[in-house]
């Protein structure tokens, strides 16, 4: 269900996740206001009628008339942002968030927030590899999955209004895991794919690669362009589950290169029939 | 330069990629014929105007009118094709092929054939993760990359006539590498992305992974979806290299793990950095 429209929604952190919120947001009528760092980024979005009115400064009346706060914040920057600011969000205000990883945050914030402030983690799994306002674009949603990340603290009431967000956003499929859950998927499903991706363009400083590359190449490397601020932070927050994962990754690579050294065809084949036979699941749907 | 439009080709073996030559041969008014194993494949192709005519048998006449003849077989079918066949090629012929490793062919196949028959090899770089003619398309080589691979034995005029066939096909960029300058390269940008890929599928058996995920690993799964016939064949045919370009990233991946273990942000970072810079140059150019 979409969430009702008379719900006053402000963003904190104007990048390319809180301006594509806000975007969507906004064209569908809902009242839209920013908290960010830039002027430049308020004075961009209430030009291109993402936001209705924003601010670079901590506006306590954007706070207090804000029925549900979206934080699009590094880890760090988010929990350090509550400590300051949290107590003057206003009783019966919803609080919700983008961040990558969970279990090192959740709980935190949960504990620092005033009484009647609810926080319900989601992870939209959407992107790309630009950032800013600018490059704000609400057709990322489309199709994409929404992870909703609750804890013992949160209500029923408020884990179904977080879902509706992702819905009204346009996402897919709407789930719900648990902190600890969440950051095992997230390290094998995004941080390992990232880890891959950044060790491929670092093993081989052969020149002109470009011009012999096929689309596989191009693909597999696409997430090699990646902001390595919020990235080597999303590491280090996942340090012990990533490198689990990576371990698994390097026991399955390991296996198909002990294939090869010993010229085994049929193993060779077993794993590439039951990597054929997962993958076809991760085919995106059509709407 | 485009090749002359008298010139008759015959492609053999009218699957994925010598559907798609006919198809856009046929489409620019080249006159075209198929040999292929199976008469559904000849009789779709001439229904769907994909050739002017073709046959199931070894069809001496189609191997005596043709200017350029096009294989697109298995490696090891390839050679074996030759070795049966080869004696019906007539002089003056030029042939060419679609081959994935080049090494382990080509001298050989040069020495088979007849006097006056010259073997100028190819690789289109451009593919689809589906197979048969009935999924030719030629729009998979726009803007893709197209590598000529001539040995000593080839004419100046046969290597320049084999990239004007891949400009009439519509690739972006012609470039030309020997044998095994072009194994080093698809070993690195081609083979191991996809042991990447299967290794990454193979690695984690969690169930309803395809709820949780985002972009990054469906694009990088997404050739994990693999002709595992063709591909063990291909990594086979290429060992000692394709095991040479895993150490080296397998090297980058610990050396990664490390950072992360180690919480070695700096490094972690100068990796993504480095990443980042090289992974600039491989973005498609917009035709």
């Amino acid at each position: 269900m979409k969430i009702d429209k008379s719900k006053k929604i402000l963003i904190v952190g104007l990048g390319l996740l809180g301006g594509s919120y806000a975007k969507s947001l906004t064209k569908q009528g809902y009242y839209v206001t920013a908290i960010t760092l830039e002027q430049a980024s308020v004075d961009y979005a209430v030009e291109h009628n993402i936001i209705t009115k924003g601010s670079a400064f901590v506006d306590e009346a954007l706070i207090a008339e804000a029925d549900i706060i979206v934080f699009a914040l590094y880890p760090h920057v988010f929990v350090e942002w509550i400590k300051e600011n949290g107590h003057l969000i206003t009783p019966k205000t919803v609080i919700t968030d983008v961040t990558g990883v969970k279990e090192c945050i959740v709980y935190e914030i949960q504990s620092l927030l005033p009484d009647g402030v609810e926080f319900i983690s989601a992870h939209p799994m959407a992107g790309r590899e630009t950032s800013g306002v600018e490059n704000a674009d609400d057709g990322m949603f489309k199709n994409a999955n929404y992870i909703v990340v609750p804890t013992e603290k949160n209500s029923l009431d408020t884990i179904e209004l977080c879902g509706d967000l992702g819905e009204t956003l346009g996402f897919r499929e709407i789930s719900v895991l648990s902190p600890e859950k969440h950051d095992q998927m997230i390290a094998f499903l995004s941080q390992l794919t990232h880890c891959i991706a950044v060790s491929l363009m670092c093993a081989c400083d052969a020149p002109d690669l470009e011009r012999y590359t096929g689309d596989s190449f191009r693909d597999l490397t696409r997430i090699a362009n990646i902001n390595d601020e919020m990235w080597s932070e999303l590491f280090l927050s996942n340090k012990q589950t990533l490198l689990q994962e990576m371990d698994k990754y390097r026991n399955a690579f390991d296996k198909l290169y002990d294939s090869i050294n010993n010229g085994n065809r049929e193993e060779l084949r077993r794993m590439m029939q039951l990597s054929t036979a997962r993958r076809k699941k991760f085919n995106k749907k059509k709407s």
